[in-house]
């Protein structure tokens, strides 16, 4: 989207109220006041035909009275009127629409919501909305919306795309210590969505880090392609992940909420941290706002509390860091600022008689410390220390230590005092928590945006030589012959175009190319009928195996003829299939779907009870490369079967890794034409024996 | 305990300090202080030899100079003067000792603290700590401790065993708003441990829920049964559940923090709810002291904002109540307080334009509906309806309906206004959070309550016929043999004698013997060397099967014991076992341990990978009924399988539940014996064809 849109709807130099009324209560009245007792520097012109002046601005009753320039203008007007304003607006030459009115998608008119865009798009207009609250900007001394304040001032942004939700967190701000610099409502998302956004956010100085509660996205596939290229951390909160709440999210937004399998693992691509709850949500975007990302594995926890230091050491077990030993000259260190009974393996006990000076002393020199790679503070309020005391303590040795690359989370557990004393940490940049599994949860998040950061590689695809046209040229004949389906020998061609391993296989019309094809591959072979009719290939005695020579496969070919013929007369019997007879090994399953959000997605998991019982199954958005490929075969549970378990031999991993990247390939590549397909089972050999897909399935678009 | 003992620790009529001082900042002062702030009611007597007075009262040389009674001491004087003034209040009649003198077992001095115990009960006494802050109590308006204030007034009891803990967490309830009526430290446990209070909580008026904070309990088993026979909530958080925080937990207590699964599954028996983290345990604690448990599956839901209401479904899922849409009578009623565009499924959205009314109605209705078993009533702030409005509404509709017998949670996600109005709230017995998640979270643990409370039975057990004489027999013969590993054939006996299924097995000792009860058995059968110094038979040569008569059985017990004695030339070959050869079918596992904390516990998993690389076993505290050796049979990710899936027969799950029981008995019943055990493999045929214990290793203490 073009960012002068986006500037228009996010740093709008003059703005226009489109239905600003002068009665109190109602919300073009509440937009106009709100841009007034903000500070909004920017010129400000309501807009109704029925009045001269409203809260001491001139009114006009049409945008294109306005004299001056109009940025952005602001949509209060019923559904009704919103079209013909918008075409006022493109005549103006206004860049970003607000449209609060709602009335649209999200109560079934479709149709009206798509028009909207379609005409501000002639005009090069973009429309955030509608049925949103409006956008809310510190930076900007900005209040466009009808939430009653600019949010507490912080240095992240929110998007939320449930508009009660989103003046519940404005309010929330305050109390919960946890300011934005913008808030912004994004409703039925018409035109303006996530991805652009975040786009916009990652150019913009003032946004530090980016927050987001998602219900559903529209173009999946473009957000994490956004994602994957933003500077900064993003983190959401997505809902509808339950069975449940998927239809309640869909009933209320008109939104597709998307398989919540689907959406972890793309967030997870994208390098999106996610949130698991609201209060989670503020927690952790505090700590992304404000503190460097945990690069390293080191966490070091200080405590003057034994007890919320082993809590603290199970949550960070919980969370993805867990807690070792701090090396010799780190303990030594920090033994000088505790007593006797005190412990500086990690977490370093400084023990409930702990001065602030001792807080002092061991978080700047253990902070300075290069095993160090975070570092977590807690304090348990005691009679003898100050919270303010320690809080100011531990300001100082981070700021005396030089050290901005590496990120500290605090957590002080007690009454009005320790509240106090967290307030003015956070407003000096260091993210405290009243519970210290938060603290630690935080530093999790600064931890996993090192990693995901690290991680994530852009969804790109580099030239693959003449697969696609290959493919094609099959697909193309089964479309002619008016199926779907592709039959085993078919999908088997398809797979092998994407340089697959498959057994060989050739297809015989009759019983003298079986013997010759079966000579030229070589026995034993397995034969089985090839027919769009018949699925069960089994049940029809479609199949033989183990055929050893020219006699066997010769009788074996009329009767599976016959015994298909007798199993449905109707069928057309391509022939049969002759196939080289792979040595069995270890299975695995891979499957696609065209997920509605994001688009080819890959499934892989073990066979048979590993995926039908256990669902020990990894998913990932298509396409990946071939270490994306290795983290699916490592990140599934029996994993240590195909890495060699209980005498067995490891397995070719770097095969089927392979197979799984040209698996993935594949399905981006023919999006448009399958719909579903799967290579199931995969029979992975020993080390460096390679793979075959023994059976492959694909079914196209209807 | 004597409960004489505990009224003296938690209602005493009068105390004396022991230590006490007129210094301030010292222990022994704010003892004294915070007695007269707290308001007790009761005798106060400071005791030093070297004051007249303190804090206005006439101080004593020795306890046993003063003139009344006196029922509590608290010790604050240096350790090693604790003995003495143990011996003093023994003599002086006292009851109850809260030792808040530190330097005892959690330094390393053990005898101290073992020697104080045995003087104490020597005179009937009881000590709580050492090592403690001590205790306080609202309504006996007693401070007795060096915490800075009574905690905020609520219903519930908390115990800590962590005294840094206890204070911040004394403090923190004002912050939080979750108030309690009484605070405990509990400290080293040299005498009074966590069972003892739950049991006298349980006969307390005052007390409404019991929440716990434990590092390491000493005698587990007692936990849980005191824990079973209760008839109040009890919730418990337990830290040390990494394999790290075990470490530091165990470093800065001395306690044994035991192993993380079996405590889970430990709390689940004793019905105890768990917490996962402090602020969980305050909003958990704070449902519990203030609603009944919710007995059923249907949650409802009440909302103004579509997105909370997603969160909610999202977290009624995650924590076990996945909301049903709401029956049609109770959506009809629903639909007259909403708009058009609002939902009365379930989430019922009452949309951002329910006024205070819209909600009292819609509670009021649903509530008194039969099929409503719970309800979780959200808001977000809206400008048009005030949070208190929508606070007293909520309450009223509560009173209005008469009903007492389900619960009701609330969150209100908002700015000042809502905190104000979630504490009315809470002052008025509902339950309220900032974060749906939270609400439902606490809906989740009044769920849980309902469910573990009538699915707990007491670890009893039923006279068991002569089984314990039958194994000790073949147990005392090992032991006059000075081994403690018995042999499979003497295992399988012991399993035998608990009615658990072995193939039918003789030992031969000659190759005549061999054939006369081969042929008894019916052939095919299975041999093996029995030998205590010959562990792995196969390598040995030792193992032969399938024999099919009687001159294969004579070859093979020679072969056989050539093989063993080829192998070993020391080894003490006690002969071959004739064994049945069983028939395949499904292989399980069962193994037992000594916890240190609980006992005889018990594993069970389907057999090979499911164990090895999938990690999918349970446990559970031994003894246990059937029905619970069912559960662990349905709750293990594997289940399916002996369920029969993928065209498989059902196996016998009636016989091998029975099994599970009985070795859970046996394991009990031989606790001073074995050490651990297992039944690996134990072969499950199909539905009606019983169990097989195939083999069997049992392990004595030494």
């Amino acid at each position: 989207m073009d960012i002068k849109v986006l500037d228009a709807l996010l740093k709008p130099r003059s703005i226009a109220v489109i239905g600003a009324s002068a009665t109190p209560g109602k919300i073009g009245y509440t937009v106009v006041k709100n841009l007034i007792d903000s500070g909004y520097e920017g010129k400000v012109y309501p807009i109704n035909p029925k009045s001269e002046e409203i809260l001491g601005f001139k009114t006009y009753p049409s945008v294109l009275d306005v004299p001056g320039e109009v940025d952005m203008a602001v949509f209060t007007v019923p559904a009704k009127f919103v079209l013909d304003g918008i075409e006022e607006c493109g005549k103006k030459g206004a860049k970003g629409l607000v449209i609060i009115t709602s009335g649209f998608g999200e109560v079934g008119k479709t149709d009206l919501e798509q028009k909207m865009v379609e005409v501000a798009q002639q005009y090069g207009m973009g429309i955030l909305g509608p049925n949103i609250v409006g956008v809310l900007s510190n930076s900007m001394k900005m209040n466009a919306s009808f939430a009653p304040t600019l949010p507490l001032p912080g240095t992240g942004a929110l998007v939320s795309q449930s508009g009660a939700l989103l003046i519940a967190i404005d309010m929330a701000t305050f109390t919960r210590r946890v300011g934005f610099d913008k808030l912004v409502s994004i409703g039925n998302m018409s035109d303006v969505e996530f991805a652009d956004l975040v786009e916009w956010f990652d150019q913009d100085e003032d946004t530090a880090s980016i927050s987001l509660y998602i219900e559903g996205l529209k173009d999946g596939r473009r957000f994490i392609d956004m994602a994957q290229k933003t500077h900064k951390p993003i983190i959401a909160l997505k809902s509808g992940v339950s069975a449940h709440g998927a239809a309640a999210a869909a009933s209320h937004t008109g939104s597709l909420a998307g398989a919540a399998k689907i959406y972890g693992t793309a967030f997870e691509q994208a390098g999106v941290i996610q949130a698991s709850t609201l209060d989670n949500l503020f927690d952790r975007s505090l700590a992304l706002s404000l503190q460097p990302p945990m690069v390293g594995e080191n966490l070091l926890i200080i405590t003057n509390g034994g007890g919320v230091g082993v809590l603290a050491t199970d949550a960070a077990e919980r969370y993805g860091i867990p807690l070792k030993f701090a090396p010799e000259d780190v303990q030594q260190e920090l033994k000088k600022y505790m007593p006797e009974f005190g412990s500086a393996k990690n977490p370093a006990d400084l023990t409930g008689i702990a001065g602030a000076d001792w807080y002092e002393e061991s978080v700047r020199n253990s902070y300075m410390h290069p095993w160090v790679n975070g570092l977590t503070v807690l304090y348990c309020e005691v009679a003898i220390t100050e919270p303010m005391d320690v809080a100011q303590s531990i300001k100082r040795a981070i700021d005396d230590s030089g050290i901005t690359d590496k990120p500290i989370t605090v957590s002080f557990v007690g009454g009005e005092k320790t509240e106090t004393a967290m307030q003015w940490l956070v407003e000096n940049g260091i993210p405290a928590y009243g519970d210290p599994d938060a603290a630690v949860n935080a530093m999790a998040a600064l931890h996993e945006y090192a990693n995901l950061k690290a991680k994530r590689a852009p969804l790109a695809l580099a030239p693959n030589g003449d697969s696609k046209e290959k493919a094609m040229a099959i697909i193309n004949k089964v479309r002619q012959d008016g199926r779907d389906v592709l039959t085993e020998i078919e999908a088997k061609k398809v797979f092998e175009a994407y340089h697959m391993p498959v057994p060989k296989c050739e297809l015989a019309a009759t019983a003298e190319e079986a013997v010759s094809m079966a000579s030229a591959i070589g026995y034993p072979i397995v034969m089985k009928i090839v027919s769009p009719q018949i699925l069960h290939k089994s049940d029809a005695g479609g199949v033989k195996v183990g055929i050893e020579n020219n006699e066997e496969c010769k009788a074996a070919f009329e009767t599976i003829m016959a015994n298909a013929k007798a199993y449905n007369a109707n069928a057309n019997l391509h022939g049969v299939v002759i196939q080289e007879m792979a040595p069995w090994g270890t299975e695995v399953i891979l499957g696609s779907v065209n997920d509605p959000t994001f688009g080819p997605s890959i499934m892989f998991g073990l066979g048979g009870i590993f995926v039908e019982v256990m669902k020990d199954v990894t998913f990932r958005v298509a396409p990946i490369n071939q270490s994306q490929a290795l983290d699916m075969i490592n990140e599934i549970k029996s994993a240590p079967i195909l890495k060699g378990t209980r005498g067995e031999s490891p397995k070719d991993i770097e095969a089927l890794s392979a197979t799984i990247a040209n698996y993935a390939r594949m399905i981006v590549d023919l999006k448009d034409e399958i719909d579903e397909s799967d290579a199931n089972p995969v029979i992975v050999y020993d080390e460096g024996d390679g793979v075959s897909v023994v059976d492959a399935r694909i079914i196209l678009h209807k």
